[in-house]
């Protein structure tokens, strides 16, 4: 079913002392800024190498990534894996007995098409199927934009 | 200077449990069981799909993995990225003033040369860099063997 890492999830407090951070990792591509008001965070595709990091900076503490952080501090949030087909794939899961955190799939960064699987099913790895369409599948997903 | 994700490390209290529920995502291919003396823990390399998962477990509470667990619960322990040259590789991150868990490469899963950067350089991630030989680079690199 997997295709593929999609990308790595990272909560962190500050994304711009995060992005220097990077910085340091190597040359980096940094998609554009977006903010997911559903979720009280604001986010951006980060390519280093060919490693795309999505940073996820909470809004506000009704945030599950403040949570997250309170909890177990910044890091590694989840993991995202490419499907071809969300929909086909959150059912097969389902099918399998899996817990999912949505059922329908959701628009999420940079237009994809994506759902997460609930941690009690997926041995404590939060993780989230994306779906791309093609001309918008090569990280940083976004257009390159540099964070102000 | 990162290649590729080389593996997605996963700390669980059970390995048996845990490839059961791996098994679900979709067909796997189980590397060798390996015991890691020096870090008190058992681990096995496990393609799912494009991505290959390390279930590392604990043998013992003096592991850093039964620490982290007993800390953050089971889930993702850390992210290794392939690089060509480790101990370049570690030396750059050194100049760039980034902390480093192993300055020396030391032998890891599968034969491989690894390092680990400190998470507090690395945005809370625990980062491991990794070098495999031609022949020995393709998931799940050591032998396929089912765990028993």
């Amino acid at each position: 079913m997997f295709q593929q890492v999609d990308h790595i999830g990272l909560a962190v407090k500050d994304m711009d002392a995060a992005l220097e951070t990077l910085k340091k990792l190597g040359p980096v591509v940094v998609g554009e800024l977006e903010l997911i008001e559903r979720d009280h965070l604001k986010a951006v595709m980060v390519k280093t190498g060919e490693v795309p990091i999505e940073l996820i900076q909470p809004l506000g503490p009704e945030s599950s990534v403040a949570k997250f952080i309170e909890k177990k501090g910044e890091g590694l949030h989840h993991i995202a894996y490419r499907v071809a087909d969300i929909a086909a794939s959150l059912k097969k899961c389902e099918a399998e007995g899996m817990r999912l955190i949505d059922v329908q799939p959701r628009v999420g960064y940079a237009e994809c098409h994506c759902g997460f699987l609930h941690p009690k099913s997926t041995l404590g790895m939060l993780t989230e199927l994306v779906q791309r369409e093609p001309g918008k599948d090569q990280a940083p997903y976004a257009m390159p934009h540099e964070v102000k």
